[in-house]
């Protein structure tokens, strides 16, 4: 019997047991965006804390932050061989409304082979596999294929505010040679997916000023700077007729797509006459020669995301509007950073600003976009393992918009992540009856246990 | 002894007596905008009619409208005579702050030839010349050499709001063949000035319509229309890069400003380095090959006075927004009209709005442009009045704003209007310490009565 029929064994004997083991698990209610389940919470990290210690797990600690305590643990008696970080979130959504439940949020049941309560996809059950998968090895065999990090959030549902924080300043601890979460969907049941990418975002304020004050159009209108007229012909600016962003170097620094990356984002299967039907649009629009996926998860965009300028009440007012404000994001793809973009725009603006007005940008948001290259070994053997269990190779796709602490942990450990989906986008994450399907539940445990092995014969 | 020496006796002899009867009319506190001032309003008008009836009018009445009365006189014993139509009003401004008034503001006083109340030169005192002029004659000569009606609102500080109503009813009481008006300044103390333009204003919103809602722009940003993106380069499409308004058709009605009119605003004096400064501006801005005057009273513009598209809130907002709105307003000049150009801008917006997206335009505010050809009979006769009085003739100017009310004569009883100023910039109007120089009161009597006598010498 070869190390993973015994784990196997292992997750079969085990399974009614560990399923009580997660539903315990799912009755604490670490609604983290509620002051009053702050007990909750910290009941909750202790919780997740004694599971570390009850799979084998050492140095086990509940570390605090400014918000809500992140739980780390380790296990790191494999020498030469990788170590792996995995990040994952105990904390959930509020469950309300409460009346569209069909059982209570947090006594979690099971029902057609789906485990329903809040938390049970998200995250609490994916968590869970990882810590039921290390148990096992160490039940096993006595160790594990690689060294091992946890780093569990309690508020990953508030924005992870202060993770970014406790990453940088506990770098060293975390130190990793990959990360691997799974906190995002499966293309669809049956069909695994893998996200290798994320777009990053930036945001920031542009200003216009022409007079030092709004102006009766009746005495000045036509003989004047108007700051809207300014402010129009400067956004304008950022966008040639196409469609393309129009500031210079803009996509000097764009990874390309391979072809083989938009033959995996085919796959992904948007129905783009869906989307133009659902959003009430006659067409699609975006930058000539990329799909609607590729356009919104692999190519940067600049967005006018808000305009205020001149009389904000009811009716006209004649005046000619002395300043003007305009709020842009931009959505960056690797291998754009977002100093150098905030750069080009400024650039640009210097540039573009009609005569007798002024233009000041203020930046705001700044988050680097996310990418493993799907060739990448640890990549490479995720989908192996997927296919090894699912009989499929999972799909690679990509986000449009950003999860924090990926990038987060991308650049501050200089580690390639995995987002390895054990999710589906049915199961009602955020929503009432939120449920896990039990089905990825143990192909998930059978998948993670093949990663590790195979984790375990890369090079370190 | 001529016509015009027996009124000048007239005139002076009665001086005190006319300045203590304006002083009444001053005591009244007409203030149109206050409703506890109603009562006030009502004795204003009754002294107004009691004062037409003194001076020897006929037909005198008060005539309701929906908001304050009109006062109706006239004295039509000129068979084959023109009739002249004037307009002033009898309501004030409301006289807060009241500590900044150095003699209260409802109790005229006389210091330095100057009589200071509120209402003193807006407009009760140069309407008050109409008067005693009328009554010169009729006492001197027992007729006057025109017929005469008077119109007189109670509304003009509240924008006129019943009156455009009030000429539409009563077209045939109030037929005329010229209009004269004094609510206009001249250009300073001893250089008179006649208005012979005002630009009309027609306003509309524009609103863009993406998507039926806002979207993430993490899941859609590049790949689906942006209103604001739209509206922008919309709004942009409204001009060409120098200034010009970029409308097809825009200054085909236009009436070209002649080498005259160049040259008599050029006297108007307007200081563009001043302007600059106290504006905070580096440079104007409008339209090539005009200067700050012609560009703000000869030419016509077309402003965006609002904006107001995406999240309105603090921060930044990453999202794609579905709709934008934005709100313009034209000044427009003769002989363009406004539902003409509204055509023109529709068309316009027809022709450059993106794909992708709906634009639709709501006309909203509505008003013609206004011009007297400065060599019109009429105007002529009023400058050489002026020129005989006060030794110098007047200058002819245009404003850049409307007066709803010369519009409305203007359209409504096919008349020339003519805009005879005898107040001064600096005498506070609408401001504390409000007066009315009495050079100009007696000046402006004489002026009066001889433009009386040479409109009597023209043909009807």
């Amino acid at each position: 019997m070869d190390v993973q029929q015994q784990l196997e064994a292992y997750f079969r004997n085990k399974r009614e047991a560990h399923l009580e083991e997660l539903k315990q698990f799912l009755r604490i209610p670490s609604v983290s965006a509620v002051p009053e389940h702050a007990s909750d919470i910290r009941r909750c990290a202790e919780w997740t804390a004694d599971a570390f210690r009850r799979a084998g797990c050492e140095h086990v600690q509940i570390m605090p932050t400014a918000g809500h305590p992140v739980v780390y643990a380790d296990w790191l008696h494999a020498p030469g061989k990788p170590t792996v970080l995995v990040y994952g979130h105990y904390d959930v959504q509020p469950p309300e409304p409460l009346e569209l439940w069909q059982t209570p949020p947090f006594e979690p049941e099971i029902r057609d082979n789906k485990l329903y309560a809040r938390g049970a996809t998200d995250d609490k059950g994916p968590l869970f596999l990882y810590v039921k998968m290390i148990e096992a090895w160490l039940q096993t065999t006595g160790s594990l294929p690689v060294n091992v990090k946890f780093c569990i959030e309690g508020e990953e549902e508030v924005a992870s505010k202060h993770t970014p924080g406790f990453v940088e300043a506990n770098r060293e601890l975390l130190a990793a040679d990959v990360v691997v979460i799974s906190d995002t969907p499966m293309k669809e049941k049956g069909q695994p997916a893998i996200t290798y990418g994320l777009r990053g975002l930036i945001g920031a304020e542009i200003e216009v000023t022409a007079a030092n004050q709004d102006l009766h159009s009746g005495v000045y209108g036509g003989g004047v700077p108007n700051a809207l007229h300014a402010l129009t012909a400067l956004l304008n600016s950022f966008h040639s007729d196409d469609g393309k962003v129009a500031v210079a170097g803009f996509y000097d620094t764009v990874r390309p797509l391979s072809a083989e990356e938009r033959a995996s984002l085919a796959k992904v299967g948007i129905d783009e006459a869906k989307i133009r039907t659902e959003l009430g649009l006659t067409e699609l629009y975006g930058e000539p020669g990329y799909s609607f996926i590729e356009r919104t998860t692999g190519r940067p965009t600049l967005e006018i995301v808000s305009v205020t300028g001149g009389f904000q009440g009811e009716g006209i007012k004649p005046i000619v509007p002395g300043k003007a404000l305009a709020k842009i994001t931009c959505r960056l793809v690797a291998n754009q950073t977002p100093d150098e973009v905030m750069d080009l725009i400024d650039k640009h603006i210097a540039s573009h600003t009609p005569a007798g007005v002024k233009a000041v940008m203020r930046r705001s948001l700044r988050g680097n976009p996310f990418l493993t290259p799907i060739d990448h070994p640890v990549m490479q053997a995720a989908a192996a393992s997927y296919e090894a269990v699912y009989g499929k190779a999972p799909i690679f796709t990509r986000g449009g918009g950003s999860i924090p602490v990926v990038e987060v942990f991308s650049r501050l450990l200089d580690a390639p992540v995995v987002l390895m989906g054990l999710s589906l986008n049915e199961e009602n994450m955020h929503a009432p009856n939120e449920y896990f399907d039990l089905d990825n539940f143990d192909m998930g445990l059978r998948t993670l246990a093949l990663y590790w092995e195979k984790l375990g014969n890369l090079p370190k």
